[in-house]
Parts: C-alpha cells; sequence; structure tokens
C-alpha cells in the first residue's frame, strides 16, 4: 500500500524559521500513513507575467513537483498579516500561464508559527482565500495557530508537550482522510 | 436512489431579493440530483450568547433543519463589503452552544449576486473565513460573483442566457459531486 | 473647551460582556479629553432593504446619534472570525437609505476582547473593511486584541495592570489626535 | 509653496502593466498639488527576515525613499486574490528590522486596475489590513477599483473617459487633503 505523496512549501527563508521547525514536526506526526517531498521556493526570481509564455526553469520545476503530488501542507509566517512574498510568489508561478495551473484540483492543509499570540491568524486568512481561488481543496478545522515556545517545540522540531502531539497527529489524521477521499 | 439533503440559506430579507432569484436558479439548475429545502433564518432574535443554555425555539428549529442536510447552499448579497446580519446572525445561532454546532462537517456552496461589478466578492471571502471556523468543507471553484441583469435573470429566477445556465450547471454538479465523495 | 462627542457601539448582548468591560475601560481611560455617548443598537430589527425609504423609528434614532458624534468607539467580541451580527446589522442600517448614510466622514477607533489568543484579530479585519467602505477614517495603530483574564479586567470594568492601562489611555490620546485634527 | 511629496510603488513588474498605466493616469491628475516619485522595487531580494540586522543595499535604498515621502501612493493588480509577491516584498522590507519601520506614520491611498469585472477590490482588502498593521493611515473613499479597457485608459496612461477623469482627480484632491491636514 503507498502512502499519498505531499508537497511540503515552507513560507520563510530563515535558516532558523520555526515555521520549518513546525513543518517537521507535523511531518513526524503524519509520516506513517503520508510521504512527505520538500519544495524548496527560495530560487524563484519575483514574478513577472511577460514572462508566462517561457517559464523559468525554477518555476517549471516547481510545477512538476506540485504535479506529482497528491497533497499540499504550507507552514506559513505571517508577516505584517498577510503572507510572506516568497510564498505568494511560489502560488503565482504554480499557477501561471492561466489555464494550466499546477494548483488546480489539489487538496491541502494549512498551518502557521509565531512568537506572539495570534500564530498567524491573519495572514491565513489571506492565504485560504487564494487557495480558494486556486480551486484547493482546504483543510478546514483544526485551525493550526501556533504560538511558538521552547517547551512546545524544540530547535530540532521535537514535539516537548503531549497536548500538542496529540494535535498535531490529528490535523494529519483529517488531511490524510481527506486525500483519500478522492475529492480533489 | 435518492438525492442528497441540500439546505438553502438567502441572506436577504427583501421581498425583490435577487439573490433570492438567484438561489431559485441554482436550485432549477440542481433538481435533477439534489433535493433542497429552503430555511427561514428571518424568524431568528440578534444572537445574544446569554441563551446559549436556553436556545429560542426558532434556533432550535434552525439547527434541526441545518443537522437534517446533507449539504447547504449559501446565497447572499454583499452589504458594506461583508456579509448581511440575517446570515451572520443564522450561522451564530447555529454554531451555538460551545461543542453542539450544527454547522460541523457539512459540505457548502457559496453564491451572490448584486447589481453592482463586484457581484459579493469580498463578502464571500468574509463568509469562507467564518464556514472554514465552523469546520464547513466549501466549493472552491467555480466562485460565483454575479452581476444581475434583466438579459441574465427573469424576476422569477429563469435564467435567460445559455453561458450562465451552463455555468450554475456546472456549479451544481461540482457541489453534487463534492457532497456524494462523504468527505465531509 | 469642549470634549468632542464620541458614540460608542458594542458588539454583544451578553448582561456579562467582556467587550462591554472594555468599552467602560477605554472610556474611563479617555474621559478626560473625550465625551462618550453609548449606542444601544439591541433594539434594532435585522435589517432588511425593503424599508430604506421608511425606515423604523430605532433606526432613526441610531442615525441621529450618529450623526451628533465626532467620533466612534467599536468595541467588539469575534463570533467565528467574523462581526457580530448586532453590530454588522447597525452598521448596515446607519449606512441606508443610500447617499444618505450616517458614518460617512467620520473617524473610528477598534478594539475588541476574547478569552483566547486571538482576541478579535481576524473579526477586526473584517470590521475595518466594512469601515473603508463606509468612508470612515479608522485608527491604524495600537491594534487592541485583548485576550481578557481576571488580572486584567475587573468585571466592573477597572484596569487591573499598570502595562494595560497604559496602553489604553496611548489608543484613547491617539484616537483624540486623530478627531482633533479634524481630518474625517 | 511647495507640493507634498509621494512616493509611488506599482505592483506588477509587467512591461506593459495596466496598473503602471493607472498610475501615471493618477500622478497626471494630482499633479498640479502633489509632487511624484516612483519607487523601484524591483531590484529587492525576497524577504528574508536573517538579513534584518545587515539590510541589502537595495532595501536601505527603498526605506530612504520612503522616509523621505509625505505620502505614498500604492497601484496593484490583483494575482490570485491578493496581492502581488512584488508589493508584498517591498512591504515586509520597508518594515525591518523591528522597531524602524520606515512606513511608521504615513499616509496612503490605494488603487487598482484588472481587465476583469472584479477591478482588484479582493486584493485591496488584503492590502489594508497590512497598511493598518503598519500604522499607515490610508483614504477610505473612493475605492478604485478599475476595470480597464481601451475607451477608458491609453497605452501611455491618458484617461479617454470625462467621469473617469473626474473620479481620478476627485481621488487624489482627497488624498491631498488628507496628506495637508497632517494627522499622520
Amino acid at each position: 500500500m503507498t502512502r499519498p505523496n505531499v508537497a511540503v512549501l515552507v513560507g520563510s527563508l530563515s535558516a532558523r524559521s520555526i515555521n520549518q521547525r513546525l513543518s517537521l514536526a507535523l511531518q513526524a506526526a503524519g509520516s506513517e500513513f503520508l510521504c512527505f517531498a520538500p519544495v524548496d521556493i527560495s530560487y524563484l526570481p519575483l514574478y513577472n507575467r511577460d514572462l508566462d509564455g517561457d517559464l523559468p526553469p525554477a518555476v517549471k520545476r516547481l510545477k512538476k513537483q506540485v504535479e506529482a503530488a497528491d497533497g499540499l501542507l504550507l507552514v506559513t509566517p505571517e508577516y505584517n498579516r498577510s503572507v510572506p512574498s516568497v510564498l505568494k510568489n511560489a502560488l503565482d508561478w504554480g499557477s501561471r500561464p492561466y489555464g494550466a495551473s499546477a494548483w488546480r484540483g489539489k487538496v491541502a492543509a494549512v498551518a502557521g508559527a509565531s512568537t506572539g499570540a495570534l500564530g498567524t491568524a491573519v495572514a491565513q486568512t489571506h492565504l485560504r482565500t487564494i487557495l480558494t481561488h486556486l480551486d484547493i481543496l482546504t483543510l478546514p478545522q483544526p485551525e493550526l495557530y501556533v504560538k511558538v515556545t521552547d517547551a512546545l517545540l524544540s530547535e530540532t522540531g521535537d514535539v516537548l508537550s503531549p497536548d500538542f502531539e496529540r494535535l498535531l497527529v490529528d490535523f494529519m489524521q483529517r488531511f490524510a482522510a481527506m486525500i483519500g477521499s478522492g475529492r480533489a
């Protein structure tokens, strides 16, 4: 029995990203039933629609990775109450040219981490609006707004709280069920 | 073979509502494979959480109608760039008391009509944010932002444009497929 | 020297509303330089545009209270990630009929309280979108997303933390300066 | 008498950008009372917070241009229902490092053009949420959601409709008045 493929996009370029940590923790929580492939979105140029007819090689690679995936795991910081440019940039490139989007019909799960109380809640509403337009079906609950503390998540992505561990496993199980039902 | 039940909520109290018209047109477009039940949300009092422990009879009736439905069709105007109070009120009542929401796990489709160019696009982003929190899986595409004209839709909800008719049928077929896949 | 008039709208009907508490604390913080008038929005019927030509007496009263104010203080809970129906209802009524909105050109400040971590952050983004459309100039910072605890705010609205007290005074001073500059 | 300085940011990198056209038309409409300086945001790298302590030269140049401005004119397309990465990227860089944002206290006006009916309305709600967080006071009305047609706007930014011309002049006059009142 094969596990569904999940492409993982993280909305931070920081080498010490807490969202990268959260991404690793989510992958560990779902590793028994899902197979993950990280997608590097750091090498993409800023989106320019004049290149829609001749996509840069890095964009073609992104689109192939997305097309090969059954599901998408998006883990993102909130910058100034919205989605980071690096993630929006990848979403826009992958949707081009018009009529040949790589995102269409995928199933996604969304999560985010911050050191503040909001846990990326506002950015996630923007992200879900984008995903709706991209014709991506997105797991509604659990909403995962994570305020990262050292007691919750180690620097290597180890989950240090049993309650949080249960939440992550529940999140990934629901996501896997959604992929499995083949609705997308 | 039974057709899935769809509860229909319209976000306007106007006797001449163009959203009521659009709702009728959508029901006609899906009547072969779905069974519709209108939900009257005009009689609900303004939501007050002090009544969570003793819900008014009109709220209990709303929750029963929602619980009996496999899917939800929400057709709404945009008032001042957001959701009308009559619809938000019904969504809030139906979610109470905490832990006993009637909405959880439902599948929904969202549409809206206006006489202006935006076709309720901004209100629908707010509505989808609410539906996400209510744990409702919502059809992402087609986004249905309808600028109503007399050439498009008659006062009795007759669709006067073949292109628009095809769009409505496609919308309802995708919605029915989403209900049928049993993901919710 | 007269203090500017501020109409106060609270988005909760609960007798034990923590937003009512926050509203009282904000009024206390600004009482030296602003004069507050609470606006009761609980008696308004659900908005129906068929009544635009003959507004109910309660709506006419609301509009007069708004028109008499120099500024607006909106304090609101977040219900299901958006604005409560009672507040959206008042905003919609006050904007009607078309061309005769009571809100136009006012200056507003927005705050909200919850018992959870988000402190109404998502609802406030929806509220600000509405206020923009209503042509209301709104204080951008400080964003006031308050997680209410008994150590922060007593049941009668007494502020129990010096840091929080300073934040509320700063918020009200900036709001007063914005009203005073007469930009609206 | 000196005219206030307005920094102009356009959210498109396309050589044939209709938003660049709209930007030129807005500058022409306000040229009697405002002085415009275009800000090139195409050379910025993707935002990475690891560089907050040692900003790239292009970012330092951006921040200087913003700091020298009295007002900001933001003209943006909508990509997938949100803000383009090139614009979000500039907004994020200009806000860093924490506590040294170049945006704080500025006054802004927002507009956008598309070939579709929505005219960037949804992207503008996201943009305004970002601007609020950046402590930028933003002109509420007129909302400027422009569906560009050849009858409205020539390729060189000439306005071809008297009604549209009046709207642009009104927009820029209100923006200038808002800058002049010195509220920011």
